[in-house]
């Protein structure tokens, strides 16, 4: 059962870094599961949220999609940072859609860890594509 | 003075553009100057825009970047939307800090866009660098 | 039997690709297999790809990835071309080192794809991970 | 003089680095001249760049300007590697063009670097931008 454990300690930390993101309030983002090395966040668009085309703004896509992946790369416990990302915007998000981040890891070397994230509508329409580059600076995200 | 011309209009569409984006009053933005090919967009950190460890979220930064790479590829009054873009984070900031982000134009080819964008705190530290990359949609921001 | 005969129209079109690269009769490129949204490439590291540092250069891993990339983005038979990319590097890889990278489809929306390439040693080590944006240009590949 | 010797400095490490890299004898790499966080390298090419579409390989450039950023990174004499990348590819570059890479600094905080390069033919058409993330690893390039 060493896989559950992993994974109930990866949902703990989720939830442990969502309760102190003030971001996750501001926009409120939802923890829709979390396992070690992924996490899903979700969101719905509201009008505060637009960029000046008035749909949703791209800065708010990659917070979502950040947001995801910083659940998965803190998720074996060891506080880790990003030190780079980049992303491809697709389509449009309009608003009242709720959309969910998905984060997976691609890799996981030394101190490094790449992580893949896609966001999708629930219509299905692929919103986003993230990567990200973290790196670990000591410490432990939770008590064990 | 056509300088001054494509100067003014470009600061019109970021007023335009600004009053318009629903972050850039959620995360109370400054327009901060404007003109063909470049913007600078200000904000405060605020405890609502932290991320799990307490200083500013990396999706906040983003969007502070993203909205100066808005206001720029958008200069030249043709409709521009974000292809893609990467971040390099590079100081954490911290609440209460006041950051500017300046937007330049690299490289202008067809329907394609380049930008990078400086993101630096009051006290001179540089904390992320952002490259975006824009492609035109055609029709105009405002009216000429 | 649509699957099989789509991936061997992939096949045929990376097969097409990979005949006409200069750079894959320079470098060694080698295909290892392809189908709809997917491609792998491998290549042995000799000395004249080293870096200052004496390992393989970054630009060798790219091409590498890349490589792989425009077969799975090319492979529905639409001409498409690189809009952007991005990379991580992992692991320095030594002369003498078989790499394999392999290619697969993130989105595929109207003209857009992305693609997230990931580069293995035999050993297993992670090389680097590779973010693609793809575009169509029109026309065919090869002839259906 | 500190400028003066700072650069002089910087062209020795460029000149040091070119004579190592496989790389830049297998694609003619030239030196363009280099200081304290800027580079330039050029390239004419040739056939056996290409890929399956006839023109320039993206690696290819993405080699040119990763190894202008190379010289760059390491132009105050500390080791530095590149953790990650990205590149906006803006027209293609055809056999028999003369290419040069301008690496330049974006930011330098601790251990970490940003640069940006940019690619242009001898025509001044903008080909590609790209910008790298740079990590330091200890230890001269040269001795002083």
């Amino acid at each position: 059962m060493t896989q559950t454990k992993e994974d109930a300690l990866a949902r703990r930390i989720s939830e442990y870094l969502h309760a102190r993101e003030g971001v996750a309030a501001l926009f409120g983002l939802a923890m829709e599961g979390a396992g070690r090395g992924w996490a899903k966040c979700s969101m719905i668009v509201k009008g505060e949220m637009t960029n000046g085309h008035g749909v949703c703004h791209g800065g708010v896509l990659f917070t979502l999609a950040d947001n995801a992946f910083a659940w998965a790369c803190n998720s074996r416990n060891v506080v880790a940072l990003a030190q780079s990302a980049s992303i491809n915007f697709l389509s449009p998000a309009r608003i009242g859609e709720k959309l969910t981040a998905h984060a997976r890891e691609e890799a996981n070397v030394g101190r490094t860890g790449v992580y893949t994230v896609t966001i999708a509508a629930e219509d299905g329409r692929m919103i986003a594509v993230f990567q990200g580059l973290s790196r670990t600076a000591g410490g432990n995200v939770v008590e064990e």
